[in-house]
């Protein structure tokens, strides 16, 4: 298992971590498998989306903002339950197939840390298993 | 590794792949271990859901475009914003154990690829690995 | 494959099986994998998220009902769309990275069968890999 620390900008926002999680896998030698990606946080997540046009993640914001907005009922006095169910909404986990010692990812894939209270110091742990 | 292509039908729905990932499970002979599913797109998803009463996957659609609408806040130009949030919250992987080589599955679950931005011809990559 | 009963109380809640799932780690002899977990149930699902604060649990289940309510425009006639909905959104599934025997959580992370249509009797899979 290897270790990426990432420290986010802004309260919310998605950061692309595929050129270091790639060179974890390219350093393990495997060809033919799987990449297993996790966040040790509960107010972050990872996520694959559209790697070119920026206008998307921006969007993305946008839309969690409007599903997971703060809301007079919670009772949580850090103040930032909309964060943790955006992160159990997104998931804290991805996995990739690995092809030719590749991420076997879609063209227009990347792999975001999605950070949904920061800015923050977060860790991405990686694991490599041959198929 | 191993590759499904799924051509999907309209421009939101979900398309049952359970079969086609089996036969790749059976043809790997792998008894015990996971199967791990993937799909290389950011405008559609992988998902888990009841295989009997197709209404269920009707409400699903109901209950995503409300939680996903178009918002005139969006400012991706080709216009499927939607889409690539519902693929984020969905999900762009599923994982599922395999036991005396078969997917162990609950009785009522599927497998199932969800378009969110159809109709397209759609990849889904299969790798089974043994415990 | 090892195997995990919840029996869940009240129509929707959070029910923490982190200590069931590492004692099968442990059980498993693995020092260093990835620990695979499974919901074979289409109205109920597994997350992570605070193991702290229980008001984190519960507005979770303030926002869920939110984001899921019932809708008259659902079809499905045993009345629980919103929680298929809900199983989709969070997942049926989580994977977590092993190491030195023990399930690498962060310090604030529980794993959860979060139950959507309760009181019910729930399995939940459990296979751990070594890397």
């Amino acid at each position: 298992m290897e270790q990426i620390e990432v420290s986010t900008r802004g309260h919310q926002g998605f950061h692309d971590i595929t050129d270091q999680v790639q060179a974890i896998v390219s350093r393990s030698g495997v060809q033919h498998g799987v990449c297993f990606v996790f966040c040790p946080h509960t107010t972050a997540g990872l996520t694959l989306n559209e790697n070119w046009d920026p206008d998307v993640r921006d969007d993305m914001c946008i839309g969690l903002d409007a599903i997971s907005p703060r809301r007079p009922e919670y009772s949580h006095d850090e103040g930032n339950s909309p964060a943790h169910l955006k992160s159990s909404l997104v998931g804290a986990s991805q996995f990739v197939p690995v092809a030719g010692g590749r991420l076997a990812l879609g063209t227009w894939q990347g792999l975001y840390l999605a950070e949904f209270d920061g800015p923050r110091r977060r860790q991405v742990l990686v694991t490599v298993m041959a198929a």
